[in-house]
């Protein structure tokens, strides 16, 4: 195939904080195709909204979530390869026309995202080029005035739902780090951080440069999070 | 002071890569400073180039630096302290007569940034703000086409003057890694990923998003790198 799938991030949220070459690919861009649940808005889409051309075609790629099926059971993640073949094959469709396409994708499209899922089932069948996009995490230590590693600090990216023990050990051994995708794991999140010892120097930010942004120490949060918040390590400030 | 001290992430190297945040920032700033070597230009400037006012100030921060210093000699840490004492006092200098300084940073001002050492010394004393830019590493792995965390991977940012037996063990535990600021570092970087088992998957790629652009495996690497220069190491790929 001649055509080419754009894959986009579109950053953390705050629409300024998109690239001129993220607002000039999606600005020429014959179909938009971006992920969503049913009923809801696309939050990549929301963000990128300034910038998609007016004659633009759009796609609805809608996960088949429902609340009844948790992570954890095989179900979910068979569903889920499902949904991406059938994501990848509508987007190969087009690409098979002639007509290029670009995946809006929330933050980094290879770090954590679901693009990444169709990106490798195409990379064989057409061009792809990827245009990288702030993630959640710089977005946040950002507003949060957290600068993270000094010196040969080891930044770690750990997802929330590893088992509080393996989060514990990582938290331990690591200079800096960020939890991601906190969520319903909230309540083993706070006692790995708490386990680490590192309670007293961890932030908790939701919503990072969206509207309605918290920030916060973790030690003074309780309860529940949304999917998108994360908690902030800064480093062992080796200070020169 | 009333004045605001913004510290704005200019991206990895390409212009384009730049926020539509940082551009409007950088294009409403009196004063511009930014580090730089002695007699070179400053890699921050020239990305930011097309944004800085016609009557913005320029402040050049130049480093210390000497070759006959090496990281290793504590003379070196006095003297990068030295310096950062002067840089965060001419900038405050400027701060206290009202005027808004802009400072300059490649990629994320709060990953590895000098900037990170100025803020650290002026936080106290002024307002803040912090603009985050793409990363070296995300530049350099969506020019790679190489998605790095799938699932719940977890991603190690592991600084190349790390001694090599450390980096080993983090490559062995690590899913995903990033080795930034290879440099002179190269030789035991190499046996670094070599010993942990994983150079067959590892890609190196030199001035990422930059012109002169080198993106190739690490097995067929010799010899010297440039300090901007990384190792990228994909996650254990979780295929769903």
């Amino acid at each position: 195939m001649a055509a080419t799938l754009s894959i986009v991030g579109v950053g953390p949220g705050d629409p300024e904080l998109i690239t001129l070459r993220a607002a000039r690919v999606i600005g020429s861009a014959p179909v938009v195709a971006y992920f969503c649940r049913e009923n809801h808005p696309s939050q990549a889409r929301t963000i990128a909204q300034a910038h998609i051309g007016p004659n633009a075609r759009e796609m609805r790629l809608v996960y088949p979530f429902t609340t009844e099926i948790s992570v954890n059971d095989p179900a979910y993640h068979q569903n889920m390869s499902a949904f991406y073949d059938q994501s990848a094959d509508r987007l190969a469709e087009v690409l098979a026309t002639g007509s290029d396409v670009t995946l809006l994708c929330e933050g980094d499209p290879f770090l954590y995202g679901s693009a990444m899922y169709v990106f490798d089932r195409l990379r064989a069948r057409c061009n792809t080029q990827v245009v990288p996009g702030i993630m959640a995490m710089n977005g946040c230590w950002s507003q949060a005035l957290a600068p993270m590693t000094h010196g040969d600090d080891v930044l770690c990216v750990l997802p929330a739902t590893l088992p509080q023990a393996e989060l514990a050990n990582w938290l331990e051994r690591a200079d800096a780090a960020v939890i991601m995708k906190i969520g319903r794991n909230m309540p083993h999140v706070r006692q790995a951080v708490a386990q680490s010892g590192r309670l007293e120097d961890a932030v908790y930010v939701e919503r990072g440069t969206q509207g309605g942004q918290v920030i916060t120490p973790l030690a003074e949060c309780n309860g529940k999070a949304p999917y998108f918040s994360l908690v902030l390590l800064p480093g062992r400030k080796r200070v020169r």
